[in-house]
């Protein structure tokens, strides 16, 4: 059986648990403690990921595949969830490195400070300055995109759409305002009735 | 002919000529100023990229394909440079996003700052030393990977080389010292001598 290693607040990791419940691929999850570091024990970097990071999907035949839009990539190949066409697959990495570069740490990593109590440092209070206005930035580019489409690529839902769902739709305990975006909020409505949508927890 | 809305500075750039270059596939090139920021105009947020970034792709049929790493993907389907298999193309991928994400934020950032003389506000130089410690992580993790792999992916030469070739070649412009990571440097003369290769400029 697939083997999950995850953490249950991640937004990355719920990427993939979304994911996996729509395409009916049963799972075993195990569970880490983030906040006492245990993705960044010896044995996690050498066994699982070298990065020391979550989620990491095990296969059947025991290969670690970390990063969750590779992970998402990987179980939509040959599935509705991925377009079949060459650039069709192209446009959802498109929005995928955009998630990843633009979006996630500037949308998710507040949200991770908050949540988590980390301390906030006068560098922290620095960055995060930046990352809510870059967070705003990508935000407004999704609302741009999605004021002419149901979906964002190919106008039918697919990974692209899992892989920016997953800390939009919590962006407001990043301290994010969404009520300013209606499109997004159109989309983040679509998104979850999609059919085997699971919430993040 | 395919065109390349590109910046001749930008690693993420580099990516797309390199490969191009090792296709043999001919292309037209546009140079933007990101100094005089010319890819946040409003004409080109429109056209090109809303997220105001290149290297943007533009096919021959006039559709716009942003983000380097899911130009590298689409163009290298179907060639020697992405692997046949579905777990080889997902660690290509994998590999793809952590350069996007533990990797281009923390090396590529600093060199940007430097050779374009960026101000080093208060902020900024808070974020360097991040970014520093960052930065040697990721190059920490490539090191270990190539302590035992010729290459990043299936023992042989592919698109995740080139996303991770990009900046770390040039890593030094960025303050990084690559004197400690024998194995990256030995991967660095590989990739070199690959066919067609071509430098950044």
């Amino acid at each position: 059986m697939i083997r999950l290693h995850d953490n249950l607040s991640s937004g990355n990791g719920y990427k993939v648990r979304l994911l996996l419940a729509q395409l009916g691929i049963p799972f075993e999850r195990v569970e880490y403690d983030i906040d006492e570091g245990q993705t960044r024990r010896p044995d996690f970097l050498k066994k699982v990921n070298s990065n020391g990071r979550v989620p990491v999907l095990e296969t059947e035949d025991g290969e670690f595949l970390p990063e969750s839009n590779a992970i998402l990539f990987y179980l939509a190949e040959g599935t509705p969830y991925l377009p079949d066409e060459q650039l069709g697959r192209a446009m959802v990495l498109r929005w995928m490195f955009f998630e990843q570069y633009s979006h996630e740490p500037n949308i998710a990593t507040p949200r991770f400070w908050i949540t988590h109590h980390v301390e906030m440092t006068e560098g922290r209070r620095a960055e995060l300055e930046t990352k809510r206005k870059l967070g705003y930035d990508a935000l407004e580019v999704m609302e741009r995109y999605l004021r002419n489409s149901e979906f964002f690529v190919g106008d039918r839902y697919s990974v692209a759409d899992v892989a920016l769902y997953a800390y939009t739709h919590v962006a407001e305990e990043g301290g994010f305002d969404l009520a300013r975006f209606p499109s997004i909020n159109a989309w983040l409505g679509r998104v979850a009735t999609q059919p085997g949508h699971v919430p993040i927890t």
